[in-house]
């Protein structure tokens, strides 16, 4: 798109539905888009102009996609950072940088740079042994959260520990020692929102409508928004994306994960450098959608609008039945709802529980297009077969 | 998305700039593509699954997407329509219909089949020679416009004739007989407003707010929406688009374009069987574009709410500078006007007056986002290198 090159090509590592539906909104301004994913009918295959077929950690692969691409970026944020931060010191762009990225993807060094910025987060300790834990549980008590340092997602690397005796078998699901583990003190709060925010290389930032999350077995299952918060909550909340965003230089679309406690303070609980479950409403929710400014930021193009269209709810739609190939029931029963619109991954391979799409409803009120969503995902299931 | 099929393939007759946003939309849902189009690189290649690269009038390639697809549709409408009715026959999937196509590429038969229903038009006679444009004359009066029934579009195909003496340039320049010819009476409008009406193949017919256009040249350069006409002419615009929606038996989106005369009658001047330029707006102005409309329509899925958004105004960009390999300036400066989206068709190859990309503007009035939408088209060019 600059004066000197007919199109800008922006590479993507990961084919996935989050690199698919930047795609969608990267062909709109005619970039061309490089993958690197190792499942040849990932769902951003069809659409990407050219798809390098190997593993995330394939380091001769990820040099192929900066050499040819402009720009890169990743979908997910398990890379291994040293062939990031390398090709950037050879003058490869990559956004968001490695050096955020590399500090998002220990939570403990995440958390412990938040704190030394006065960012509120629940209290934290690293632990490496079973002893470390219990020292731990003197301090916060029980409940009390077990994390893995690195590699989580969906719920995956956490696990809540309710007494003493709970400790070993905490302790062998994160790997018995084998991974980096910290004990979190259990926040019980009364909301878990999400703050999008976009900030471009120059250090422009946007922030998006709030969104509330609701989670069935550490999955994220539906979010509303605007998220019903108090005005002084919702500014907190903003003032502390923002924030975030300037800590880690963050380039591209971040997600901000926070707690509203009981007594009504706001808490950064984990950031995803990268466009977020939570933010797919923004797709037809909002003026510019998550894909979309994440595509102008890491392109060097100005940030769009944020606002919101009207109250939106995004229900996702995760994999039914057994394993096996996926397989779309209910579409027109779906589709006969008011203001329903029907997102499909493209997953070859459904699993119980694997996110294969999504509903986004939009509707006077975030109740009534709760209570679409809401009928709407009874109708349609994607199942393995 | 039936329950006995993985995915339903949807085949595309041409990969310009409309088929290129029906596969944005039919993404979504995780339609597979496959497109008929002679051009390697055009809009819709590097997002088909599938390209099967051949002359619109190959009609083996044809018949090779129909045996491909459950579903075939066209992006245009000067195809040869035998082709078309043979499969149909054969029972493949062919929406629009053939029967529906073959009486609106002939605009005499298109005309004369609207009069019979009694939709009211601009009056018509069909000539096949200098001294039938004089009778035309006659009963018409100076100006009126001659046309070629067939294959014209973007003004292409029409020519205005003043007076007695311009008969022979305008008869030369519609090919001198080669072409079936008509004249219309010219008709002293106020304004042309485009109704876009999709309708399913069981008879559901939705219609779209009311756009009004602006031309340049005979090109289509704006269509603000809504439409500053009054409730009454609105009425009757809407429901002659159902009307005219029920006579062809339309399947998919059709644009109606009609005339608000001076003395506040509504005229139809000419129907599109397919997406239509002056309906780009509602791809951000509409809950449902008529991308995804047409898409639903054809896939046999119920159809959407077609809600403005917001006032929109769509600005189309078309080719500056010479003929040469398309190069676009300017995207920083539009990106930073607000609510401005920039769609880039990518086209290989810009010509003066091409149809290169549009913008759309979204904003409390119609007036500044026409404001918007002419400042951006003042900073983005698209032009041949």
């Amino acid at each position: 798109m600059s004066k000197s090159k007919i199109k800008q090509i922006i590479g993507i590592i990961g084919g996935g539905q989050l690199g698919k539906m930047m795609i969608l909104e990267a062909k709109k301004m005619d970039f061309e888009i490089i993958i690197l994913d190792p499942t040849l009918d990932c769902p951003a295959h069809s659409i990407a102009d050219e798809h390098i077929v190997a593993n995330f950690d394939d380091q001769a692969a990820i040099r192929e996609l900066a050499k040819k691409s402009d720009v890169i970026t990743y979908e997910f944020e398990h890379i291994g950072v040293e062939i990031l931060k390398e090709l950037e010191a050879e003058g490869y762009n990559i956004y968001p940088t490695p050096k955020s990225l590399e500090i998002i993807q220990n939570k403990y060094n995440q958390k412990q740079l938040l704190k030394e910025k006065d960012i509120p987060v629940p209290d934290f300790i690293k632990v490496s042994s079973r002893e470390d834990i219990k020292k731990a549980a003197a301090k916060f008590g029980y409940p009390m959260m077990l994390k893995s340092c690195t590699d989580g997602y969906d719920g995956k690397g956490n696990s809540l520990i309710k007494s003493e005796e709970e400790i070993d078998e905490s302790y062998q699901t994160l790997g018995a020692g084998d991974n980096l583990l910290m004990v979190e003190e259990f926040v019980p709060f009364s909301k878990e929102i999400s703050v999008l925010a976009c900030r471009s290389i120059e250090g422009e930032i946007v922030t998006y409508p709030i969104g509330q999350n609701d989670h069935q077995e550490s999955i994220l299952i539906e979010t509303k928004v605007p998220a019903k918060i108090t005005s002084t909550i919702k500014d907190e909340a903003l003032k502390l994306g923002q924030s975030v965003m300037n800590i880690f230089s963050g380039v591209g679309i971040f997600c901000i994960e926070m707690f509203v406690t009981e007594d009504n303070r706001v808490l950064v609980n984990e950031i995803a450098p990268r466009p977020h479950n939570s933010g797919h409403y923004s797709i037809e929710g909002c003026i510019t959608s998550q894909f979309a400014n994440h595509i102008r930021a890491i392109a060097e193009l100005p940030l769009g609008t944020t606002d919101l269209v009207k109250p939106t709810v995004m229900r996702n739609i995760l994999g039914a039945g057994s394993q096996g190939q996926a397989n779309v029931v209910g579409v027109k029963e779906v589709l006969n709802l008011p203001n329903a619109r029907l997102h499909v991954y493209g997953k070859g391979v459904s699993r119980p529980g694997r996110k294969m799409g999504h509903l986004i409803v939009t509707a006077n009120t975030v109740d009534q297009a709760s209570q679409v969503a809401l009928k709407a995902s009874e109708l349609v299931k994607i199942e393995g077969r």
